[in-house]
């Protein structure tokens, strides 16, 4: 039998309406209207991205989270020591995409004068698309970077067991005439769903993606990821970017860090104390905001008019097909994944709002 | 006939002795006494940690800037803007070493108020190994960044040819009883020298490392670099992070970036125009320096201590191998490979100081 959710696969929703249903279904979970509207534009956003797998499927355990206590329903987050370029912020475990807003805010308003300020967040969680944050300063006309220690999960060179996190590095930049451009990447060598991908479907994978548990490539998924780890993208360059990300999120924060940091996907999770840097660069402080933004379109411009190779049709900015996938989805609505769907209905089912979320869809 | 300079093959040079000759050729050349000692300490520590690619052989490029006028010999390097966590720094085309640990220096006295602070340098040139300079704020109790554009050599996903520079970034986090952890890395795949030394040795090379010149990959070394472009590490990821790096370094400096940067190896080079960015963020404006150490060494037990691969004999911090490189290199002297000693020993002549090179050696 299939999931009833599979039967809204053809149909679409507009993006306010996803919205607004995960604004409830936050609510219903206890947090204040505010701290669930905020939540919602974090995971939403990252929908119309194209980016699903942190988008508002995440509900499920993010609520799973408030539940079993991972996550405090009515905790804030607390600036807890500060000075002309820097904040300390204390999530208190917090929903991780309100401490993580007000922290990336903090950064932006400290940095118009100093010119650059650094946000430390500890007590904090899975923050979901590290790249929102970082799009955040851009839109206030900064430059934004934002990342974050996640629970480990990834080998380093000379180990066969996970040794530290995906940790994940955005960063964005406002440009003129063109659009923002954006880079949201985990350090690994590919997203550990696309491994999971691959061993639902049976199929092997290219080697270098993952060591077996004696610490040897393999191209065989079936026993991942009870053993085995993910590789670090470029071996050593990889390995040593996830600890630069996981010092400045994680050791200089004062949050836990390495084994330290709990799971959050765990089915009885504690609170992750996941740690997460934000930087903003004021542009305003080092050139004319308008001065930067041309000589962002000429930087764009010059790349997007090299030669092509053969095959290629054009050539990407970073954060481009995000933006087209956004447009288009506030022109069309949303045609969500199967899993996102089946996630977003056991949400609805667990918060007494099937039929609200079954009405928002546009069915064809 | 072999190169005289390889009767020095086998001996050795103590790394002191080595930098006192770099004074003196560079001071040959018209540098001021203190511009040549900080460009010469910046060449032969980055010998001593093994780099020798980008270390004192690089005086015979540096020379010829200096003649040809892609670089200043009586230039001073000056602040020319500045606020509470920032400077901005004109190079005069400098001896960009000089420009670069003066713009360092600058960043890591500003953080130590503000807590983090930028210094954004334009009209410089190829500043050497980038982990020197973040590598100052480490031995200074604080988080050292370092970057720099480069000129076009590297190609992007969808294009043939080089749109951008193999853009470093490197990064130093002072431990405890540890050793500073610190990075320094290309955001191409491999380094260009190890592409031109399989093509020298009639090698074919990995796929993934070239594009030919219709942007197929190729393991055929033949034709480059005169057509085919080396490729990001990791594709997408790679290039965003060169990307950003040509952003900080040079779209917001005010330097040239992408093609507008000449290429310093040419043989009557112009100005380059290279433009550098650095962060430093002050430990002790975050948490207590000593309890940062101590959560550092904890980190770096950590990795350590998991679990080795098989054939592995252990697990090495970022920068754990070029310390121990430079503790020989005090202990028993450098032995230069071939190239640097040819180089070397072209500078000597050029600046009449053969002899004086010659008899530094400790010859067996």
């Amino acid at each position: 039998m299939s999931n009833p959710a599979l039967e809204f696969a053809d149909a679409r929703i507009h993006p306010d309406k996803l919205k607004s249903f995960c604004v409830e279904a936050i609510e219903a979970s206890g947090l204040s209207r505010q701290h669930a509207e905020q939540t919602a534009e974090v995971l939403v956003t990252t929908d119309t991205w194209g980016t699903f797998s942190h988008g508002s499927r995440q509900l499920v355990p993010l609520l799973n989270n408030l539940r079993k206590g991972g996550l405090k329903a009515d905790a804030q987050p607390e600036i807890v020591d500060q000075g002309s370029g820097f904040v300390v912020v204390d999530g208190h475990f917090a929903m991780p995409m309100v401490t993580s807003r007000l922290a990336m805010q903090a950064a932006i308003d400290k940095a118009r004068s100093a010119g650059i300020a650094y946000a430390a967040v500890r007590r904090s969680g899975h923050y979901g698309a590290a790249g929102y944050y970082a799009v955040m300063a851009a839109d206030q006309d900064m430059i934004g970077l934002s990342m974050t220690n996640v629970d480990v999960c990834m080998t380093v060179p000379g180990a066969r067991a996970p040794v530290i996190g995906t940790n994940p590095l955005a960063y964005a930049v406002p440009a003129g005439t063109e659009r923002t451009v954006f880079l949201d990447i985990a350090t690994s060598v590919v997203a550990i769903s696309k491994v999971i991908a691959a061993k639902t479907a049976g199929k092997p994978i290219p080697e270098g993606w993952l060591v077996d548990d004696r610490g040897r490539p393999t191209t065989d998924t079936s026993t991942y990821p009870d053993k085995g780890a993910i590789l670090p993208m470029s071996g050593h360059k990889g390995y040593g970017l996830a600890l630069m990300i996981e010092i400045l999120s994680g050791v200089l924060t004062g949050a836990s860090f390495l084994s330290g940091v709990k799971p959050w996907l765990a089915p009885d999770p504690e609170p992750a104390d996941e740690g997460h840097a934000f930087i903003a660069v004021n542009i305003e402080s080092l050139m004319g905001v308008e001065t930067f933004k041309a000589r962002m379109d000429a930087m764009i411009q010059e790349v997007r008019s090299a030669p092509l190779a053969e095959g290629a049709e054009r050539i990407y900015m970073p954060g481009e097909m995000e933006w087209e996938r956004r447009d288009a989805a506030y022109r069309q609505g949303l045609q969500l994944p199967d899993y996102v769907l089946i996630n977003l209905f056991n949400v609805a089912e667990q918060t007494g709002l099937t039929d609200e979320l079954a009405a928002r869809f546009d069915k064809e």
